[in-house]
């Protein structure tokens, strides 16, 4: 899925909503416990009422690894399921992954060709070969952390070369730009750091950003539209708990689908400005 | 596994090296393809024929992941097979993981619970609460990236500060001292870079360092041993390619046998001196 195809569902769907599938087994209903495959069916039920409503699904990886083999199965059937049945939903794996390049390749392998997502999180510290073996398939994006939302981000990414006046994350979005482009990469940018979106469309103008952190990790979703959005809205907005967890009943799809409805209602707005 | 007791198992086996399980079913010789599980068959062969001659193994995730559900059958196989049949054995998973605090949980359960492996390979990028998760179970380690073996490693991690005379691999190596210690904490240096441990070794005189990059990646062994080494070896060097991939005939495991004797040889000789 190219940038164009991504503004176009924006604009049919008027969302720019992300839900994070961080589906864990000690938290959903438990009537869904006596399922064969309870995490299947929770997330299928989820993205069954939920789908009109957002862009992207976003299954965070460690969630599906925890339950070894069968959490992988769980995934797999997540994905085929939604490929399937919604062609326009774009998919991405939040792996954070990241090794020298004939591994990262691997990985590349495992979520982009096997797996079938359309994009995955990598993180920037081993560099240009970590990250390249991710951009070799046609119409899959990478999804470099930049600036992230939580509250170690400040340990690393805010350190500062005062000789050329950058600090590590400006450092990772200008690098960058020199292994990839507009249609294949974009950077986490955390909706908690919103105020600092202004500087960072200087140096990221037209490239897409996912933003986690609205929701329950305190982030502003109106500050994330007023200094983030481009022309062509360059934003996909997450949220997994404050979604997902809504309820804990057999209305939970349904409670999940009015959260969802709330965020698209407020990105409508923003998107019409 | 303890310091201690990885000092110990050095003296006794008079080695400090892990074999590199990059295990690719592409690679491994084509009579086991024959095997309901030929990968876990090809990672037994290698692991029974060079059990004397190492102290740990690093099954490479993403070569199993590249396989889906089936991969983590056999990487749960392998962890299994090993920790029942050679104790003594560290097992590292080399996964490169990190991400915010109620994920890295996820991906310390999912590698050092359930899977049961001794330690992980972390990336440091997110910062403390990235890392902490992993650092809350007994007897189990977080070993971070600070200096990595690949080409790419040039492109953030010697940013420099130099108001404060500091690159980032060396505030990585100071801040997550804060983290941990000397008994969970070990860190990546790639052997490409040995010349530089020396430096390193200022920062991080006591704590285990883990070497990646002897063999096919071109670094010496003898430059790492002669600036990586403390008083308590404090060194575990990695072989990948060059060890499992030494022969694709029904004698790879002898082969391979030999090629970690080679290298354990060495190894006998540094600690003697």
């Amino acid at each position: 899925m190219n940038s164009d195809k991504l503004f176009s569902n924006i604009k049919k769907k008027k969302s720019f909503l992300c839900i994070g599938l961080d589906t864990d087994i000690n938290k959903i209903p438990e009537f869904l416990l006596d399922n064969p495959d309870p995490v299947f069916e929770f997330n299928k039920q989820i993205i069954d009422a939920t789908n009109q409503l957002v862009i992207a699904y976003k299954p965070n990886i460690a969630f599906y690894e925890s339950s070894g083999a069968s959490g992988w199965q769980s995934l797999e059937k997540i994905v085929d399921y939604t490929k399937n049945k919604y062609p326009d939903i774009f998919l991405i794996a939040d792996a954070k992954r990241g090794d020298i390049g004939n591994t990262s390749k691997m990985y590349a392998k495992a979520f982009l060709d096997n797996l079938k997502f359309d994009a995955i999180t990598v993180a920037p510290y081993m560099g240009e070969d970590s990250v390249t073996p991710f951009l070799s398939y046609h119409d899959k994006w990478v999804i470099l952390l930049a600036l992230t939302s939580n509250k170690g981000a400040d340990d690393f990414q805010f350190f500062y070369d005062s000789k050329e006046n950058e600090h590590l994350y400006e450092k990772v979005l200008k690098k960058s730009q020199t292994w990839g482009n507009k249609d294949n990469m974009m950077y986490v940018i955390g909706a908690t750091k919103a105020e600092m979106l202004k500087n960072i469309r200087k140096i990221v103008p037209e490239h897409f950003l996912l933003v986690p952190g609205i929701g329950a990790q305190g982030g502003s979703l109106s500050d994330v539209a007023k200094y983030g959005m481009n022309s062509k809205c360059g934003l996909i907005v997450n949220s997994s708990r404050g979604i997902i967890y809504a309820d804990n009943s057999v209305k939970f799809a349904e409670k999940a689908r009015e959260k969802a409805k709330e965020i698209q209602a407020k990105m409508e707005k923003l998107l019409e400005r």
